[in-house]
């Protein structure tokens, strides 16, 4: 499935998602639910890891699976600027997958847990054909301190923590049957969630934040749909991950494909206002574009001055060309 | 994967969940785990539904499932006397399950939402080889009020919610060839979470309770060995689901295979003192039997004063042996 048909199934099956109202502070559409219980925010995501859509075995261990289909949650509480606290999982378990692998996919989700701070409190192993792991985690945020992706506004700035390109880099070695460089590989078996990050650009006034799975251009259009406003970034101020750009050359591919478009990133970006800049730094931001009026829209400014379109950078584009 | 290597596979992941302590009042190994978040406790179940697995798409519509996915999981909550809050689901979408055939699922999820007063507030739609369909649903419950599997005492009642057997007589209905009863078949395809009966026996004073997803029989030595106790119940006076006698004698099978082995049932089973049978009985309860001093075991009392091992009752045990 195509990613245009992933957003156009979502598209569809919004009217059954509750939207925000009442107790529902943040209701779907963003990277997590938040619903207020007396003044305590609880934040709420899922996210599913497929075998051979998400992960191949030959290339992660089971350990891995497990930090990643963590990680990946823990990141969404961090693009709401919350802190992860519990997670559940939900494992279809083929016959291939015994005993001893079902107990590496734990320890690297109690890896996982340990490095950010929650605790896996249940879950539920069902016999299945394939192997997917389902992982649900909760989070905590003040309800008035959640960071949405609807929040940025002409004249914000766009700040990125963490690196990009990195995962799908290593994919795209791969795919071409060179040998994977070992720092771009370890981006995609082991992503690193940005928590502390996350809160700090939600205390520094973060207008608006999303963490970067389907690629950079393609999450930073999500906040601008959901903005109403328009973005343009710099190409030379992205920062791309250690090795990313030697990939590249060696590919004889625009680098921008990996760091602009590659997705699996689990960077965060966030929009915040000009004076919240020196905070956001603190926090380990690298200041990278700006938000502009204008139709929904994210435009890469190169160094020569020229622009391209953000949207059709995305991994999945770059997938169907092939390198 | 039988019964037994399931519970096995659990007992070598319990080092990798958290237990009970500090705000978190109810680890793994029950029904759903409870945090206390400045006193309101926020309860959490995740379950998995696999196409072949639970449900078969020839006897069950699209709509049954997204139903069922999210009344296990609601059942789950009423077992710890909470009320459903909110729901997530992550599903596995396989190439032949088309938008409309997703929109379906979510219109069943839908409806099993208004059914129990909860809301879907997000989820996760990846494609994969096989249908599976997680849901993790959100509960409401005071902290020192959630009924665990626990706190059954030597003394105490056992009580049932709801009918038993219904969905396992109709899968063997089908499996020796005949015509399923329509009545056992939609329990197997829209089964009924006790939400209201949940809180009232959790008011009554319940001492332990579970929902019957195992078998009843299973399921009580859940109770029996979480407890360190043990239980003797009165086959007769188990509530069978309408149609059940009548499958049972046309297949020429014991009742009580279905009625205390059966499973996918989601009746309630609880233990109450003698004198909060009457609350319970108010809240649609029917007695059935009574907690023990003993190793944890659970036997079945037959009219004619003869006993049976619930243990080897099970709904897999059958499906091995073949009716």
């Amino acid at each position: 499935m195509s990613n245009l048909g992933e957003f156009e199934l979502i598209a569809r099956l919004s009217p059954f998602l509750a939207s925000a109202g009442d107790d529902l502070v943040v209701g779907h559409g963003d990277d997590a639910a938040v619903i207020d219980l007396d003044g305590r925010g609880v934040c709420l995501a899922v996210d599913v890891l497929v075998d051979e859509v998400h992960f191949r075995r030959d290339l992660s261990s089971m350990a891995d699976v497990g930090w990643k289909a963590v990680a990946v949650n823990v990141s969404d509480m961090a693009a709401m600027g919350a802190r992860p606290t519990v997670a559940v999982v939900g494992l279809c378990r083929p016959p291939s997958l015994d005993a001893a692998a079902v107990e590496q996919l734990y320890e690297g989700m109690s890896e996982a847990c340990r490095e950010w701070g929650l605790r896996l409190v249940g879950g539920d192993t069902v016999a299945a054909q394939a192997l997917a792991v389902s992982v649900t985690v909760l989070g905590d945020v003040q309800p008035d301190a959640a960071v949405r992706r609807s929040g940025a506004r002409p004249g914000d700035r766009i700040v990125v923590v963490g690196e990009l390109g990195g995962a799908s880099a290593a994919l795209a070695q791969l795919r071409a049957g060179v040998d994977a460089d070992e720092r771009l590989l370890q981006a995609h078996r082991r992503p690193v969630a940005r928590v502390d990050a996350g809160a700090a650009l939600a205390a520094a006034g973060a207008t608006a934040m999303i963490d970067v799975s389907d690629g950079f251009g393609a999450d930073l259009l999500h906040v601008c749909e959901a903005s109403g406003v328009a973005a343009v970034v710099d190409a030379e101020r992205l920062p791309a991950a250690a090795g990313v750009h030697e990939a590249a050359r060696a590919l004889d591919v625009d680098p921008m494909v990996f760091v602009a478009g590659g997705g699996d990133d689990y960077a965060l970006v966030a929009t915040v206002a000009a004076d919240g800049v020196p905070a956001a730094e603190a926090a380990g931001a690298v200041e990278v574009g700006e938000v502009i009026q204008g139709s929904p829209a994210a435009t890469l400014r190169l160094p020569d001055g020229s622009t391209r379109d953000l949207a059709g950078m995305g991994w999945d584009h770059y997938r169907q060309e092939g390198p």
